[in-house]
């Protein structure tokens, strides 16, 4: 006998869960299409050579390889030949240099699919999660106004998620390198300064501005001064956001840059009916340095900051330079939505769903049988899921399991339903109960499942 | 540069491609659910030992065995400690024994993921491939009525697929088993002589006769005959069904109860409403012996004998026995999805979709941007998909690539249509253009989109 079990860092959910899981999914997936967005699927398994161009020793670390049993015979000198892959945007990459000749551009993808990663097992972090990711590429350009489109994609979908007051912070990268290229901070140094300065919370101001003054840094009191205020400027609402633009004062070209393309992207916004609580400037913001360009996003709770960013992404100058001479500029943002959900339900902020079967036809005894069945396939037909009793059970027992699967509705037809051509129907929610004509049983139900669902938003906003 | 490519034996798809998939994984999601069955999800990774219980040679040398760089380095002894599934029956006993207390029995799981095996690459062969799985477990016993809500399921999958006719063939292991012992025919030698008798087709009447009447075998010539015979009973229409059954004669009391629990299937499956022109016996389906103990199915579509089952399945004694002292009896089916999708691409059968995206707000000038994102917005409240042009093109340009793109409707708003209030909708599949007040828009679309969609038949009949 073997102890059945799954692996340290994987999720695996009970149904109900799974059901709660699986509506996140779909209503992701929902929102990205709303906006245009067409699915990708890549395999799980890439060649490792085309997966691995880029990569260093961390990345490598953490990758997944893959050996058919065959193979572990003859196992040699190099690396296996497949590997797992560990984000969508290699995968995208090399799907989009390989497919270059038959995808229009701009070309707007969505894919939802686990990655995997051997992360150090510990609570919270996963070496099997889904990531739910949106990017827009273009061939040589990419319109700047993409750079508005995706965050008002991912405020549709947490509105719709309904998880609470959300923030989409926005820096960008333009805005920060001409800063410090402003300040006399030029290249390599700008990424070591960055990493200070997101110490901030953590050290404390003092500690980091001793760190900037002291060697290797060798930072004037004022230069520092200002990289400390310039990376605590938080916005709230639209037009302080603009507000908050126009006081960094004026700034080098590069830096005009970024703040022009800040101040459109903050027009647009506005234009899509975004609301102005959902965004705001961040400019401690810098993400990836190695890869963002331009605009960076972060999301977060509003009443959880210390779940960190929900939703991150940006702008890069070119996805796919391994595989393709094409210039292929990007902008894209992802969801982790495996390490999300964990977060969510240790929060509270997403509960165990009710079942998925709308209604349990009950079984009072073995002559029911035959219509148990044709009115369970009515039902089905009108579009409720339905579950069916198939040997005849204490009616009190089959109250109770759908009581304990989270089942809503059980439909019962004793003797005297019968005689008046009626269903007697149980509300385990509400607890109650009802009788319907038989034929009315089907929209009955839909009526009551609907104005359950309509407390739920539908539209994007 | 790498040259960007997939390693072989995987699918993948061109978006409008994974549309049409999408569309099919939703469709027996749908339906799966209908029916009542919860999803299940387990993580691709499984643990070596827990995965490989009963495994010998063949099963084994197609798995793929997981490392992460790390395990690499120190590679000894024995196998990697994980490993990808090679289909979902594993993972749902492991599943199963592992969450025995928290489910509800008889408990229905659907799970539709995709699974890994090790083969000889070949066109139509797969080593990532999607299965799609119902099974229904019990804890010590499992009514036989699920037997027959198996393949009403499956009936409801295929018919609202709508990739034509199709039969689900009915076979019974105790029937089988029953006969061949009446014969005189036991033990081992029962699935020797079912292996010849399966080759009747490829080899033809006189070889298979030759070789069961030859040294081995040994069998006489009337046993053979009614071997034969038996081997080759289909039934067309449910009272055929019955007749055939009758016609079998009277036989061992395994027989007996087979062909007791056969009659009981056809009855509930006309009492569900299945067309009888959906299932049919076949008594030459024996399916994987030494684990079906019961019922087997399979699916064939009438058209395309030489696709073979495209869904196959059975009763089963005992799920878990490797990872549990409970007795879990079950029935099941399951469909290779991939496979499947590529053969109806290969025959015609399903075609490349139109796009997701329903409408293609075109933008004229740089000064109608503001109204085309609100107007896009205004569209996706209202349920449709909608991509924004974002830079000005000419006309012609934009028509052109929703053309290319699928996507059927371009809503264009020039100074003549705002100065009224209308917008101009160019629809692409039917090669019309017509004009609506603004207001209007949204249903006028979702008018058109539903009356298409009304095409497809919804409900499960």
């Amino acid at each position: 006998m073997i102890k059945p079990r799954t692996p340290p860092g994987v999720m695996e959910l009970l149904p109900r869960d799974q059901i709660a899981f699986q509506r996140m999914l779909d209503t992701i997936r929902q929102t990205f299409e709303r906006f245009g967005f067409l699915p990708v699927e890549t395999p799980v398994m890439e060649l490792s050579d085309v997966l691995l161009t880029k990569s260093g020793g961390e990345t490598e670390r953490q990758v997944y390889f893959v050996q058919s049993t065959g193979a572990l015979d003859k196992a040699g000198d190099g690396l296996p030949e497949l590997a797992l892959r560990f984000d969508l945007t290699v995968p995208l990459a090399r799907y989009v240099a390989e497919h270059e000749h038959e995808l229009a551009f701009p070309f707007r993808r969505y894919q939802m699919q686990r990655v995997y990663r051997g992360e150090r097992a510990q609570r919270g972090r996963f070496r099997e999660f889904y990531q739910c990711d949106i990017d827009v590429i273009g061939k040589d350009a990419l319109s700047p106004r993409f750079d508005a489109e995706v965050p008002a994609v991912i405020a549709a979908v947490f509105e719709r998620l309904a998880i609470g007051e959300f923030t989409i912070q926005l820096n960008h990268r333009k805005l920060l390198r001409g800063y410090f290229e402003g300040l006399g901070i030029e290249g390599e140094a700008q990424l070591l300064v960055l990493r200070e300065l997101d110490k901030l919370d953590k050290r404390g101001g003092d500690a980091v501005r001793a760190t900037l003054a002291g060697e290797g840094f060798g930072l004037s009191g004022d230069v520092i001064d200002r990289l400390m205020a310039f990376s605590q400027v938080r916005s709230q609402g639209h037009f302080d956001a603009l507000a908050k633009l126009d006081a960094l004062g004026a700034g080098t070209p590069l830096f005009e840059e970024g703040r022009g393309e800040l101040r459109a992207i903050l027009a647009q916004l506005k234009a899509l009916g975004v609301a102005e609580s959902r965004y705001a400037l961040n400019l401690s913001i810098a993400r990836g340095l190695d890869y963002y360009t331009g605009v960076v996003y972060e999301t977060t709770l509003n009443a959880y900051p210390q779940i960190g960013s929900i939703c991150s992404g940006g702008r890069y100058e070119n996805l796919a330079g391994h595989y393709t001479k094409s210039k292929l500029p990007g902008v894209g943002i992802s969801i982790g939505l495996t390490r999300l959900f964990f977060q969510l339900k240790d929060a509270g902020l997403v509960q165990t769903a009710e079942s998925s079967v709308d209604v349990l036809v009950a079984l009072l005894d073995d002559a029911g049988l035959e219509h148990a069945l044709a009115l369970s396939q009515r039902l089905r037909a009108a579009g409720l899921n339905v579950e069916t009793q198939l040997e005849p059970r204490k009616l009190a027992k089959q109250l109770q399991y759908a009581d304990k699967a989270g089942i809503r509705f059980v439909a019962m037809r004793g003797e005297d339903e019968a005689a008046r051509g009626a269903v007697a129907v149980k509300d385990l929610r509400r607890g109650e109960q009802f009788e319907v004509a038989e034929a009315e049983l089907a929209s009955a139900l839909l009526v009551e499942r609907e104005q359950l669902r309509g407390g739920i938003a539908e539209g994007v906003r």
